[in-house]
């Protein structure tokens, strides 16, 4: 397959076959990608965040980490990673989030509103939508107070995380859509599927 | 109501109505409850750990924070906590968890399935049991590397926390059954529903 573009602040969903990898890409840098999975099989089956996080006893996951589903399925291994910092506490950004925390009157849908509507042909409601694994985002955490704090990316011009499917699945993948989490700045996600 | 007793390594599943406020006790202390919500009205909505976490921009919670449900609602706010150490990264403890990080051959069903089969008589799915707000748990995080380690609850004989439900829920509470999380000894939970 080609290298797929992201437009701003949208998303997309494919299906990604075992062994299959997905190569997503940030081609301007300092930009962030929500992906989340589902076994194609039985779309019950989500990634889970809290299961990767026992399971690996840390939040921070670079190659070689695996990541689960909510049954403990492994989803997928993360392979080449040219950032190696990514978020996995955060659901996607929504139109409820940028009230919220941003105070937007008329918000945009956000990730959310973009991984439903992308999910929703597979048969996928937007309740399903998980904590997303969010690609290249920088989310530092202060152990002793737990407090978190949302940065720029680390990701450069071309920067690129793989990620191998161990199972058939839907992956859901956008180019985010919240302004903090990509230094104020919307730029398109490029994406490659590689057999 | 009286105070209820949850007996060691089990569960149960109630409605706590808007208004309402949950007391769970921790009777001996170093013992961990696991708390699922649902909207009653609704039970696909449900505790979010990612959306609690991204709205109040941190790990930890206690008195006056506020427990989100996938759809943005406040779903509890925790009122009176003795004790102010609890957990919201990790899932129920589990069969495959015991296997995985215990080695256990013929493991317990763990909160995972205390939690399922206690829900299950309100129409709620295995699938749909959430990241739980796992109170008494005691997880410290290293920010630096991100590495979680599972130490005992800080909680002392008699200790509670309080949840003030803010709209209709079905609830579901354990003692949990995972070894490393309760000090290495399976006691019971006590919880009071305060109209």
């Amino acid at each position: 397959m080609s290298l797929e573009t992201i437009p701003p602040r949208s998303g997309t969903a494919f299906r990604l076959r075992a062994g299959q990898r997905l190569k997503v890409v940030d081609p301007e840098g300092e930009q962030v990608a929500d992906l989340a999975a589902f076994a194609a099989s039985d779309t019950r089956e989500v990634l889970s965040n809290g299961r990767t996080i026992d399971y690996a006893s840390k939040l921070y996951f670079s190659t070689g980490d695996l990541l689960y589903s909510n049954r403990s399925n492994v989803m997928l291994e993360i392979g080449e990673d040219r950032v190696g910092t990514h978020d996995f506490l955060l659901t996607p950004c929504s139109a409820e989030m940028f009230r919220k925390l941003y105070g937007e009157d008329d918000p945009h849908r956000g990730c959310f509103g973009n991984l439903a509507a992308a999910l929703a042909p597979h048969g996928i409601g937007a309740d399903q939508v998980p904590v997303a694994f969010n690609v290249f985002m920088n989310v530092p955490v202060d152990g002793a107070t737990g407090r978190i704090s949302v940065e720029p990316p680390l990701s450069k011009p071309g920067d690129f995380t793989v990620f191998e499917a161990k199972m058939d699945l839907i992956v859901g993948l956008t180019a985010c859509s919240a302004g903090q989490s990509n230094n104020f700045r919307y730029k398109p996600i490029q994406y490659e599927i590689l057999d």
